[in-house]
């Protein structure tokens, strides 16, 4: 078996069931390939993740079809999350594995708005309130709706 | 004109001249669409980098069908260093305009093997002796071409 495969897909991890509808998500974006939300613990403001709906664990073993149009909608994505949040730039993170950083075992983009000066928050420093990420998923979505 | 496209892309940056012929670097794979090559201030042993041969500044002003192909590469480079550097798992950064960490404003992706419990170094610690680049380069090439 192929060192990329070795690590198989886990249908029960967290992104999984909120694809299923088994868990809830503050909800940015979703069409035929991909699915957007907040992360609940942003590490800065309007912090969100594009997963596709299929199975695949990471960048390691995904389609490489599903790779190319996945990174579109990252493009998208990322695009309103600057307008959205008037950021100044965007940081993309994608991680591989435990030691390359993964947490949730389905394949996300992460994607961070940015402003001169502010440093990014540490991974998982605290679960942000409802509210604020409600908030921020409209924002996020009204644009992207504006901007298609 | 769109906010994607206020920051122009100026094509003396270091990466168009390293396309260009006009700078050396420690090539790892090319062809009609990429081109991978070492950063020379490692965070990590076999730190590399994918960028498109077009002219694009980053992920926001890109052409998505060069998104869609050049992740098809980011995704075959990163298994090859992850086996070449017998790795635990990979890390992906891109960052976009400075406030999202970017320093040279032609699009790329960093692929960064990692290792339980070994930490990325700080960007821009130090530059590799070239001894080492050339051989993690070759390396790496080799990988790409064996499981090619």
């Amino acid at each position: 078996m192929p060192a990329r495969l070795k690590n198989a897909y886990d249908d029960n991890n967290i992104f999984a069931k909120i694809l299923r509808g088994e868990m809830p998500c503050h909800k940015v974006y979703e069409d035929d390939v991909a699915f957007a939300f907040m992360d609940i613990m942003p590490r800065t403001k309007g912090h969100c993740l594009v997963i596709p709906k299929c199975a695949c664990r990471n960048l390691l073993d995904a389609d490489p079809d599903v790779l190319a149009e996945l990174i579109k909608r990252v493009q998208t994505i990322a695009q309103a999350a600057k307008a959205a949040f008037d950021a100044d730039g965007v940081t993309v993170h994608q991680f591989n594995e435990q030691a390359g950083g993964q947490v949730i075992f389905h394949l996300h983009f992460h994607i961070l708005p940015r402003w001169a000066g502010i440093e990014l928050l540490p991974p998982a420093s605290a679960i942000e309130e409802p509210h604020v990420l409600e908030t921020n998923a409209a924002k996020l979505a009204a644009t992207l709706t504006r901007d298609s």
